[in-house]
């Protein structure tokens, strides 16, 4: 066997047998495999496809490429999210403490920003002192005391996905099912966790574009959590603008509290928050009526339990709680600009991957992954798609620290914002 | 205008602009663009073809991506002459003198072997002294003292093609029209010759598996020459079994030797040789009539003008002719074996390419670049396609300096005949 016969075989067409598959990850994990042979194969992969079974064999061969968490101490109902990505997206800051709060145990490895989506991570260590970088006895540890933990996702979990991934990035082969099916259910099958609960968005910021590409993503990913002995529940999220108004580190923090501690609750990461817990809670066996358990969610809002889960991962993990007591607290940018609008009239469009690549650009995000993050950077939206604004209205407000990117910004967000 | 966009467009099935062609080429050649990158295109080219015009760009982009030869100071009828690959090919070393006696000039670069693929340049070096890294001052010296001259394809010939053609062997991207065409037409338009042959090769020891393909491949390449203009002919050559009786570097000087002088002409090279060099004289405007071609070209053979033109070429070039006048002089490899056979009946199959691969691993040829040639190992067929045996008739007689080796390719003889 060698790479040459495999790259040869799907660029003919043909299906590559599990041993195949296997030799591919392994060499390509070990370098044996160059990463141009790799690149060949995921580009023959990409335009020939995948049949069920290979998709498999891949989805199973990466996840076996480092440890394979067992969380069965936990019992039978640990629960886990993902979703395929969005901008401003902080429903798992949100959701995962209303869920832990009704007594379902989260155990939960989230990822970095790269490109123009946040990351989870880099959101909470905007928190001083919160820790994400967790060995893995210690991140049951929380998850037995206090019953949640949200931690970085470790190196040695699904590796060959992680070193797959990065090359797809860098050769266009990123959007395409089989890869990101793969990709994502390799991780939550070495996760551990065996109630999975995926928000796959579809629009003009996240992978696929319409409803129909992404009911065909949830049902491979799903057919592979089925095979993997794990229930996986799918729910689908339109991603056009971005969820709720702030989209930045301590930015999109402060939102989560404000939302937690009832403040505001912008209306859409509401509606993505309930829909996903609903399901999450029948999952985990603690209640088949869904009206029923939307009200145990605002209940458990309501009552302040879920800002304290919150608050208890927060000191668990050494954040310093004052601040979600007092969010004024958070490092505020040099430059706060609002920007106001030129024209009267509807919003029709605020194209959510342009926005988050602005608020890269502002020092929110990372263009390459050693860059470092500004954790005060971002922009807050006033206005979102479907309201009515004056000229001279603000539309949105720039939070950074250098004066010639605010200044830049502005521009962009007033081409950004489609007013009809 | 970045890689990525670029990639994705012809992953998508988009034609790629002439601006974006070079932009690949050139930083592909400069390193900004990754091998992998440059994979993952190839492979979306293999797979999702090339326009016309596409095609166009890039070849004359890899023609011009380094030194582009000028020969007009010997007139409008300098001949160059590529075929696209066998094993046993002497071709060029036996047409070259007889062409160059004709009075018509030869200026030709040739590659070294790779793989089960002899080189030319190999081939010529057998004879002690001669010279193949030439200047093309001194190159084009010999043109006008003696009216011709082979040597090795410079480093500065079509770099891209040669970057390009590596990558492509080391990501199972060889077999593909296009690719095939812009890389052999690339080569040959930036050679400088305005007159040019192919031989396209097809069957078991060719890229091509069938005429049809062939004739495809032949279309591209005449097109290209076209447009460069250029003229080009097309000739066709069967190959299954190895041209000739010799496999192996001197081996096969010494066959196009006793071919020069006389001695034994296999008929399928002299067929070969016929084909080409009839249409070689008409493109050079020294006689449209195929059949009176063919006897200027036997005549220049009995006369022993062509034998001389070689011999001229071979001491212009440092080579020692004495190995010319007495063929025993040439190195002899330390064990040669007569491999009989096992049953009597009819050959009906010689595959080339292992035939090849087996000289290759006697010592005949590289595995790696870096690899050293054996120039006395090799195989000697003693029969071929059509001919009848009876047990215990010699097949074929291994050449090596390498005793288990001789054992080895004994058997892998025994099975490389097939006879019924």
């Amino acid at each position: 066997m060698n790479i040459l016969e495999i790259i040869a075989k799907k660029r003919d067409e043909k299906i590559l047998t599990k041993k195949e598959i296997e030799f591919f990850i392994n060499g390509y994990v070990d370098g044996t495999i160059a990463d141009y042979q790799a690149s060949a194969l995921v580009m023959a992969i990409y335009l020939n496809g995948m049949t069920d079974e290979e998709l498999l064999d891949l989805t199973f061969c990466m996840a076996n490429s480092g440890d394979v968490l067992d969380l069965s101490e936990f019992g039978e109902n640990v629960v886990d999210k993902h979703s395929t990505g969005g901008v401003g997206d902080k429903v798992s800051i949100v959701l995962l403490p209303i869920i832990a709060s009704l007594g379902i145990p989260v155990a939960k490895m989230s990822g970095r920003g790269l490109g123009f989506t946040g990351g989870t991570i880099d959101k909470l260590e905007s928190i001083p002192g919160f820790n994400t970088s967790v060995s893995i006895p210690k991140f049951k540890e929380y998850v037995k005391n206090i019953g949640i933990s949200i931690i970085g996702q470790t190196a040695d979990l699904a590796p060959a996905d992680k070193k797959l991934y990065a090359l797809r990035d860098t050769i266009s082969c990123v959007d395409n099912i089989p890869l990101i099916a793969s990709s994502i259910m390799s991780k939550k099958i070495a996760a551990g966790a065996n109630k999975i609960v995926l928000e796959v968005t579809y629009g003009k910021g996240a992978f696929m574009k319409s409803l129909e590409g992404a009911k065909l993503l949830a049902e491979k990913m799903e057919a592979l959590g089925k095979l993997a002995g794990r229930e996986v529940k799918s729910v689908f999220t339109p991603m056009d603008e971005p969820i709720g108004y702030c989209v930045g580190n301590n930015l999109e923090i402060i939102e989560a509290i404000n939302f937690l501690n009832g403040t505001v609750m912008p209306e859409d990461l509401k509606n993505v928050v309930l829909e996903l817990g609903i399901h999450i809670i029948k999952l985990a066996g603690k209640g088949d009526n869904l009206e029923q358990n939307k009200l145990k969610m605002i209940e458990t809002l309501n009552n302040g339990l879920a800002l304290n889960k919150f608050k208890q991962m927060v000191k668990n993990q050494g954040g310093d709680t004052s601040y979600i007591d007092d969010i004024t607290k958070f490092e505020k940018a040099k430059y706060i600009v609002d920007v106001k609008s030129k024209q009267s009239g509807e919003i029709v469009e605020i194209n959510a991957e342009e926005i988050g690549k602005l608020a890269c650009t502002l020092g929110a995000g990372r263009i390459r992954k050693e860059d470092t993050i500004d954790m005060s950077a971002g922009i807050v939206l006033n206005k979102k798609i479907g309201q009515k604004v004056e000229a001279g209205d603000t539309l949105a407000t720039i939070y950074t620290n250098n004066a010639e990117k605010a200044k830049f910004a502005e521009n962009e967000i007033l081409d950004i914002y489609k007013i009809q």
